[in-house]
């Protein structure tokens, strides 16, 4: 059904549909959180019994389990894990900051240095080995000392050999067969297995978002939380319909609750993409997301509903894409141009597929090199350069009440001052 | 006392009483934040009277209040609040970040565009102008739209002058006097005055950091949670006992619970700067601050302290300050030589001076532009680009078993695209 944007806008429908709503699962996952505080690696055992239906010997992933992944994996998989490792180094190395040092005032050196993590979490979802590359390599990268991954086991006890090789590969220093709101416990507070770090990343179900949380106000950073997928795409006369419906078929395989919504312009680029939607009706309906068709008057009223919806993916399909890119205020990562399909970043461009949803996306920022460091801010003065600044802090300490941070300054330059 | 660094890291006494403890006031803290969500501005009226001891006819400050402060604000105090803000603004337009764009592959342009928050709030402690211009500067540079300030009134229901003059040229767009957890409740949910932000920054007392970890949870972003101040200078035999004593009295000034802590590898030095605190007695006592004086053996003991202390203030007097800077992984900020107080970086260096405490500097970063934006990535490719990666894609998509993912790439190719 294609519907005007005036009017869903209106209604809020579209955007109410999208609360992270993690209340009825939450009770569960603090009994999961405390359970594995107090009882580690067995309550570990006892929960993936529970919901993987496997009895693990070891959590933790052994040398000769992880040659015996690499035998699995055949050469071609291999080499576009290789690839996607490689795409996303680059686009990492590009985003890290350096240190710098530099004079503001003669005498007055001012700076920044970007530290990493020491020790950090990431939770891949059992057979995506693509977001094991997107969370491990930017801590790699970083610099962070130990990487800590915590994955699903298979019925068979052993974990996907993809994610398993993709997660070594990447740089993950330890990788542990648990999954669910139990592995997030196991990170927050540490187990006799697994580590405890310092901030938890990934992507996960309304458990593994519900437990992050929890985590969260436990004292253990988190990425951002995140709900379904969702792509929202802006198309004018010069889109092709078939290539933004196959967008939106590819966005129903992330299940029912992710959202696929096309604003445009041009009523003929909807009749067209509904009319392609519905050629493909099986594959659409394996996945059922939601599809939305939305016509505007204007490019002005697209920008400013995407602004407002925050999408995780954006697409940009118009005419004069950077003069669009202007007004875009709040999008997770934005794809630009009729050959840029999601399904590019989310496996190869090398930019992060880890990305926040439900409006999240103006808040915070996808997962990035960022996400693992903290920053030092550097303040060098010599004796020439606090002379400069002398007057104006001793009067600034005094007209806040401050006498001995006065005395402080005052007391570098007083007849006693032996250097 | 003069005492070992190694004795003092096996206690752990050192670590255990800068725990910030919440527990105590968080009740109080929360039942502020309900009435406030509940009942808005006529909650604000009812806490300001009982906190405060005011009843305010308006809770935002009007035009004519601001010409008011004007005239009470002498001339040098206004010259060192305008030197502030010009240093600050140096600094932190260094700070931030630009948008790029860069061919990675042929035909695959990778970038990141770096937009402002909508709306932010910045709490700002009764009397500090100092403050004021340290949290709306960088929402200012960021490009916030609007930057809400919230102050405690004085008894006579005005707002300190300094305070309000600094804000208003620091660029708040709206500045309500309004104190304690009921101005951090204000700023998370809204009240008829008080606009409804997206993040709250600034110091605050034990009520405001409790006000804000519960704000929190409730889906406003803050900053970073802080305790008392504190300051840990790594000295050896170049660094000057005077200064670093007057350098921990000052600490005193931010009273009983902040912490000063000398480490140094010369016993003589310790002596030195015990004799200078015990002739500063009554300046000394005016404070109480907890004040350490720690011998190791070696400059790597003194590192090794420091980075699991990750101090607010890391003061570095010693003779090869970069060699040590290396060494260095958690701090707020560094100032280093002798001549580099805190003091000089509260009010003027232009360095941010709202820093994480009690350890948070190993996870957080001090105030900056970046706590004000978020990132989106970008991703434009042409068709040569996507045609590059295609088979990557295409073949990672059905080892994932993402099946319409692949065929949103197939697509592209396929006879019948018309584009």
């Amino acid at each position: 059904m294609i519907r005007k944007i005036a009017e869903v806008r209106e209604t809020g429908e579209l955007f109410s549909s999208r609360t992270l709503d993690l209340a009825a699962v939450m009770p569960l996952a603090q009994e999961i959180l405390t359970a594995v505080k107090q009882r580690g690696d067995a309550a570990l055992r006892a929960y993936t019994e529970q919901f993987d239906h496997v009895t693990l010997t070891n959590l933790a992933v052994m040398e000769d389990e992880l040659a015996a992944a690499r035998t699995k994996v055949d050469e071609n998989t291999l080499s576009c894990i290789e690839a996607a490792a490689e795409a996303i180094r680059n686009f990492h190395y590009r985003q890290k900051r350096k240190a710098w040092l530099e004079e503001f005032t003669e005498g007055i050196y001012l700076g920044e240095m970007f530290m990493p993590f020491d020790v950090v979490g990431a939770y891949v979802p059992g057979s995506y080995f693509s977001s094991a590359l997107m969370c491990v390599i930017p801590a790699k990268i970083a610099g962070v000392r130990e990487i800590v991954v915590c994955t699903p086991p298979m019925k068979d006890g052993t974990v996907d050999p993809h994610t398993l090789v993709a997660a070594d590969l990447a740089g993950a220093t330890t990788i542990c067969k648990v999954g669910g709101a139990q592995a997030i416990a196991a990170l927050a507070f540490g187990t006799e297995t697994v580590p405890r770090v310092q901030k938890i990343v990934g992507p996960g179900n309304v458990y593994v978002t519900a437990a992050k949380m929890a985590a969260r106000e436990a004292g253990v950073e988190i990425d951002f939380p995140a709900g379904p997928s969702e792509v929202l795409i802006i198309g004018d006369e010069t889109a092709n319909p078939a290539f933004i419906a196959a967008d939106m078929l590819a966005q129903a395989e992330h299940g029912a609750k992710s959202q696929a919504v096309l604003l445009t312009t041009s009523h003929e680029l909807a009749v067209e993409v509904e009319r392609e939607l519905t050629a493909a009706a099986p594959a659409r309906e394996a996945g059922v997301a939601q599809h939305w068709l939305l016509v505007g008057e204007s490019l002005d009223e697209c920008f400013a509903f995407a602004n407002e919806y925050a999408p995780e993916h954006l697409e940009l399909v118009v005419r004069e894409p950077m003069e669009a890119l202007k007004r875009i205020k709040n999008a997770g990562s934005v794809f630009i141009g009729n050959y840029a399909p999601v399904a590019a970043g989310d496996y190869a461009t090398g930019a992060n597929h880890v990305l926040p949803t439900a409006g999240y996306p103006k808040l915070f920022s996808g997962l990035d090199v960022d996400h693992f460091m903290h920053r030092m801010t550097l303040q060098w003065l010599d004796k020439d350069g606090l002379a400069r600044i002398k007057e104006v802090v001793v009067q600034s300490c005094r007209a806040e009440g401050m006498e001995q941070h006065a005395q402080s300054v005052e007391k570098r330059f007083s007849a006693d001052a032996a250097h």
